[in-house]
């Protein structure tokens, strides 16, 4: 069995972004030379997600939309917000969107549907963030 | 290392169903030989989930029923429907509902807790669909 | 390729409850003696999930009120309960939080980012609960 990991750094330059990993996570793949198994991506950040959708830039307006008018930013509304943190909401936004993909890598390629694109989902950005590839297989 | 690597064709009748695939991937991994590993079941659309929780059809309705009312069809209501669709709600649900599961196998079997049962969730259907069943092992 | 498989028990006190069970997976790896490879950790109950959040009391008491505010408990509201059950409740805000996580497994350690901690979240508890732990690798 072979396994390979590689982290991706990624410069948000908002509080709340989403980042088209897709080349990456496959450019991760080709250098481990695996052929079969099983490819994990995942936000090394508790306020962010890494989650597979659609490349629309209207649905991912529609995304931030929903998660702020049910989890809105407002920091007054949190508890956590007591420890001098902002991000209780952004804590809370994860949850929904998910922390993590697992993928199938079949004949050495990122075994996709039709239209899945993987993302990258910051909720408490303006720096520096990073994600974790680790592949396993033959 | 071995791997397996099967797609079950979903016939969906209705706009928002839940169907129980728990024999399919059984069968599946009956096929593969796999005695210890890592079971994957993700949905190929990005408007559909897989998803583990009750055989009880009470409670898919509680499910609907809080879909609809936390995240409506309404198509009005999403920029994603700009485009000419009008599923904008069908891709936030599945983020609640979940995109994929990874199941233990050990000892042949799917490592099930009491009550697991896996389940394609589809919020736009009416058409045929697929799930990738990925499995990994020895 | 190795494989390892551990449950672990946890007897939850409280309906709702957050219990970090981080150190506990820890010792699951370190018993697999696996250096490379994926770690899957999975509520074994459909009423619960297993997460990867912050070890922050104030946080965890936010993610009880959000989940209270937007998932009530109250038995009437869920069809499920007319089975004679109570947890209708619970089966929703486990698919908010998720079922289970998947984690790296690198140089013989849990290749966790800066925060990440492993929770196991019962949302029908005051009864002896279990979490499934599998490691596969070399």
């Amino acid at each position: 069995m072979k396994s390979f990991r590689k982290e991706i750094w990624i410069d948000t330059k908002n509080r709340v972004e989403f980042i088209n990993i897709t080349s990456s996570v496959e450019d991760a793949l080709t250098e481990s030379q695996i052929e079969e198994g099983l490819c994990l991506v995942n936000a090394m950040h508790i306020t962010a997600s890494v989650f597979i959708n659609d490349a629309e830039s209207g649905l991912h307006q529609d995304f931030k939309d929903w998660l702020e008018n049910n989890i809105p930013h407002n920091p007054d509304l949190y508890r956590h917000n007591r420890t001098g943190e902002t991000n209780g909401d952004a804590h809370i936004k994860r949850q929904f969107m998910g922390r993590e993909v697992v993928l199938a890598v079949s004949g050495g390629k990122l075994d996709f549907g039709p239209w899945e694109q993987i993302y990258y989902g910051e909720f408490d950005g303006k720096r520096k963030k990073r994600v974790l590839i680790k592949i396993i297989g033959d």
